[in-house]
């Protein structure tokens, strides 16, 4: 394992980088591949982002502010990618020349010759935050919002138990060094499409509740997916557990060939051990898998998996 | 204007505190009240926290951890109360006679005979945290949770404008002494009855936009509120700025003698002075107001508030 002053001085030895997203990119994949993007750029080095999936246009308030850069691929790095299975179809051009992974999940497989794993931290961008700093690069506007985007949005703003003293104080530091707290908040959080409330509404309609209530399933159709863009439909994930007694919320989104199952949980269930039984995984509150059956044996399978880890709890 | 060390000396002064929290009474206000009163405690004085509306039983988590003193009153201190009209029925008793006030509100009158005020402290539980730090005290669970609470619910959990580098410093700080965060912001924040979500869905579906759809009025009756409990009401306010676009949102509630109305805005438009058009007041973004007249009156004095700031904006 590289510990921080190693995973810097790498950085600092190498040019020409490509630094990998995860597919279907979240605040903090995106946050993570540009903050350190924008920081190698400010060292004189050539760096590009990449991702099998396009980059949300959400997230243009940081992104359209990194120079875009055109160079043949020299370093690769993979920012807050467990596994190079999550590259999507970058994993056959670039899985098996990954240099340097810089991440945070306690899954991560190692895949890289160098490995900056930190499970601690509750978001990747804290552990980018940390190399910047360790790079010796003075952290702007557009680190400070990018790397405030993925603290924020990994901790559902603060809020989930993986969030740590330490987010917090990165937290402020990134405000103190120029983030906008406020309209990120704002733009992640407080905003939401008449589209996404009415959808919303018709989720909340479809909840089922299984082992005393214990666990509530609710279903977002194909048709209720395609009303709304990508973020909204993760967003809607964190709405079952949010129910008085429920311990594990179950999202399934009907795809076109499989269901996409989101869990999320409370103490002491863990939602990556029910999604391992299932073929997937993440972290212990927040997990994923997906189901290639039809509705009724899916929502079976699942219900198993939560009885399993209900009956080890 | 008394400062920190003023106010923490004339605290250790006295004793036999009466410690004033503001009527319907909020996470900021019962957190400030019983994380003092805990903390004299801890000095070896007797203090006791007196509010004219019960404490809600959501912050049991903390109140039932305060020793409950009996013992003729003493000394008079007011937290997190912008003017002593807040103190509902206790206004009476203790209004003309308070001897130290700690707040945070800007619009604080300096009603009593010392007056501790940082207008920009997010929450007055950062003021609280000073002060107490300031007394010597250490700080344990009990006074760690009780402040964490009221950084965490006047902020919107870290998510609203007021929320600065100082707050994350403090929250950081209150977890490492103690706070369960995780366990207060799924409290808070994350659970929601199923009465809640009905209640919600019945609200959503009840608004109406103005200016261009700017700002959106939302209506809960007095059949709805009666199906939730207060903290549960409060948390509704919140829902009609979050759509996107909406930039004032109006809850009118339908109390027994008047309509409660609660505002929301973004920057820049001011909800206190929208409010204070109307008789009332509160923060830049969030305030209230009561308005004794039929619906549709109360509606279209409320929307002529908001033009008339809008125009001004």
């Amino acid at each position: 394992m590289t510990d921080l002053h190693s995973a810097a001085r790498l950085l600092n030895e190498r040019d020409d980088y490509v630094i990998l997203s995860h597919a279907s990119p979240d605040g903090d994949t995106v946050g993570s591949a540009y903050a350190l993007c924008h920081a190698l750029h400010k060292l004189g080095k050539r760096a590009r982002v990449e991702c099998s999936d396009p980059i949300p246009t959400r997230y243009d308030y940081f992104t359209e502010r990194v120079e875009s850069q055109q160079f043949e691929a020299g370093t690769v790095v993979a920012v807050d990618v467990a596994s190079t299975m999550l590259l999507g179809k970058l994993r056959h051009t670039y899985g098996d020349g990954i240099w340097l992974c810089i991440d945070h999940h306690e899954s991560n497989d190692g895949y890289a010759e160098h490995n900056f794993v930190l499970p601690d931290a509750a978001a990747n961008c804290e552990n980018i935050f940390r190399v910047i700093e360790a790079l010796g690069v003075q952290i702007d506007g557009v680190i400070a919002d990018a790397l405030f985007t993925g603290v924020s949005t990994d901790t559902g703003c603060f809020r989930y138990g993986n969030c740590t003293g330490e987010t917090h104080r990165i937290a402020a530091r990134l405000m103190e060094l120029g983030a906008d707290a406020e309209n990120i908040n704002r733009l992640m959080f407080e905003t939401k499409s008449r589209a996404r409330i009415e959808v919303e509404r018709q989720a909340l309609e479809s909840i089922e509740y299984h082992f005393d209530n214990r666990c509530a399933v609710m279903l977002v159709t194909a048709e209720m997916r395609r009303a709304l863009d990508q973020s909204e439909i993760d967003g809607l994930a964190a709405l079952p557990r949010q129910i008085e007694g429920v311990t594990v919320g179950v999202t399934m989104r009907e795809m076109d060939d499989c269901y996409k199952i989101s869990l999320r949980t409370h103490a002491p269930l863990n939602a990556s051990e029910i999604c391992a039984r299932l073929g997937g995984g993440g972290h212990a509150r927040a997990a994923g898998c997906s189901l290639k059956m039809p509705l009724d044996e899916a929502k079976a399978a699942v219900l198993a998996a939560v009885k399993a880890e209900m009956e080890m709890a």
